[in-house]
């Protein structure tokens, strides 16, 4: 299959902008501080569904042709591409079918019922998720979107990277977390194209290591049972991902739960902002010295901030 | 003694641009659905020490001749004007002599310490406050800058709503909280003269309504015992900043304590920013219909981001 180049990731952002918010970077005089780093956050907390996912739904969902549209759209999926599906479908004013686990968190389900979304529940297993989606999708001729196994998919995500670069010029580094790859496959096109002399380094939690170890062994091997407060990066790398990552990132590091614990406390403690575990994982990365940005201008994704307040890690 | 003018604000805007942040503004589409309004929100959660009270400080501070200067500042405060104060004084290396109550928190200790003030601890009533503070102002010639009722001190928190102006034309409605008043008179100077057709209202606790009742009563009634977890507006409204209010302020209404929780709660969820349970206060006037929003465009304060992140009230 023919992999994202750059060009993909510009004609997705000229078909996304529309919908999608510009988001805001922002810096803090006390994280750059105690890290002695120049570093610089592109806030997709702030984004539509509180997520990065909302820019690969949105493209994946307006790549459709007009056929392909009519029958609309499914996935299966807990998190936050669930909701960033159902957003974009309903923008186009066609059906989006989730799947989700029916012991899915209420928030998860009450918000891609807001945007919309039809749910049909299955047991907690990826058999089920996977049996049942087939199920809908054959029902219904809808188009099954990937979360980040899809290119389309990838080339939206690869937009955060790409404003983040045209608005702040060059960066030495540009770091973001990596779960299944959609993020940082995208990131990654980006940054190689625009700021070819940047790093392009991944951070994972070490409970959920997959990318790591196969980045290092150069052949992909999935995760099992992964464990980390981080839920946005349980998933295991998919396998387009997985190519464009192996070509275009210069290393992947992990970070240990204390770590993204103490990351997120302190994006909200110094910054005032919400951010979910997932997009703390870059700068625990930091703190744990795996990454040195000492003297470096750092570009970080923050990916998203879905968090449930009533259960905060501190 | 004289009130400040709009030059005034002016001259403080002029005199602190190079040390304050020129706060980003936000909006969100859900909560816009929700009040129906056009509500544009002025962060001072992001600005130094987390708060709209540097604003003043630093313009306190700056205003003060070499001489004045050279023996520092004073002022007794548990909340966000200490460390405000304390940072100011670091900016231009003079002395700050903060007196704290001894069950003051940690936290909020820390803070002042960082940013290097001279911490002299009393007992938590505010005779001891005030007794120890004329001793450490006598003995060390610092001079005192109230946390509200000074005249520099409203000029320089009057430049948060000026920026918002200059950044987003006219308003129908400036909104803010009311504590002691220095925010409230500094907008309405900087409302009344840069949007002289928008309404200026404040939104007060219920368990702390003294501006609410001193402003319908037409003169200053103190608050006796008051009480709500929006801790930065139990003090009673100062003198100066009463006589402003009075002439230049439209209504100031009340809200309930679920009221304000709910406000904030909202903040956190649907913007992904961090604020305190002061800031939500107008929110929360709109969510209890005591402010019409609908289809009117509305300057809201957000005033500050310091809350302690083990004590929150959902």
């Amino acid at each position: 299959m023919e992999l994202p180049e750059f060009q993909d990731i510009e004609k997705a952002h000229e078909l996304i902008k529309p919908f999608v918010h510009r988001t805001p970077v922002l810096s803090s005089q006390s994280v750059n501080a105690i890290t002695g780093g120049n570093l610089l956050f592109k806030c997709e907390n702030f984004q539509k569904v509180g997520a990065f996912k909302f820019r690969g739904a949105c493209n994946a969902v307006f790549s459709l042709d007009e056929a392909q549209l009519l029958k609309g759209v499914c996935t299966h999926s807990s998190g936050n591409h669930a909701a960033a599906l159902a957003l974009a479908a309903r923008l186009r004013g066609v059906p989006a079918y989730i799947v989700m686990p029916e012991n899915a968190s209420a928030i998860k389900i009450k918000a891609v019922e807001s945007y919309g979304g039809q749910i049909t529940f299955c047991r907690p297993t990826l058999e089920s998720r996977e049996a049942t989606l087939a199920e809908v999708a054959s029902k219904t001729g809808a188009t099954e979107i990937h979360p980040y196994n899809n290119f389309q998919v990838i080339c939206g995500q690869g937009t955060a990277a790409k404003e983040l670069i045209e608005d702040y010029g060059d960066f030495d580094i540009m770091l973001c977390p990596v779960g299944g790859g959609g993020l940082l496959s995208g990131t990654a096109i980006s940054s190689r194209a625009l700021n070819p002399r940047g790093l392009v380094v991944a951070a994972e939690p070490e409970g959920a290591d997959d990318a790591c170890r196969s980045f290092h062994a150069k052949k992909l091997i999935p995760s099992v049972n992964p464990k980390t407060i981080a839920d946005g990066l349980l998933t295991s790398v998919g396998e387009i991902n997985f190519r464009i990552i192996q070509r275009k990132t210069d290393e992947i590091v992990t970070v240990s739960e204390r770590g993204i614990i103490r990351a997120m406390r302190m994006i909200w403690e110094r910054m005032k902002i919400i951010v979910e575990p997932s997009s703390a994982v870059p700068l625990g990365a930091i703190l744990e010295n795996k990454v040195d940005v000492k003297n470096k201008k750092v570009g970080i994704i923050l990916s998203g901030g879905n968090v449930n307040l009533e259960h905060l890690p501190f």
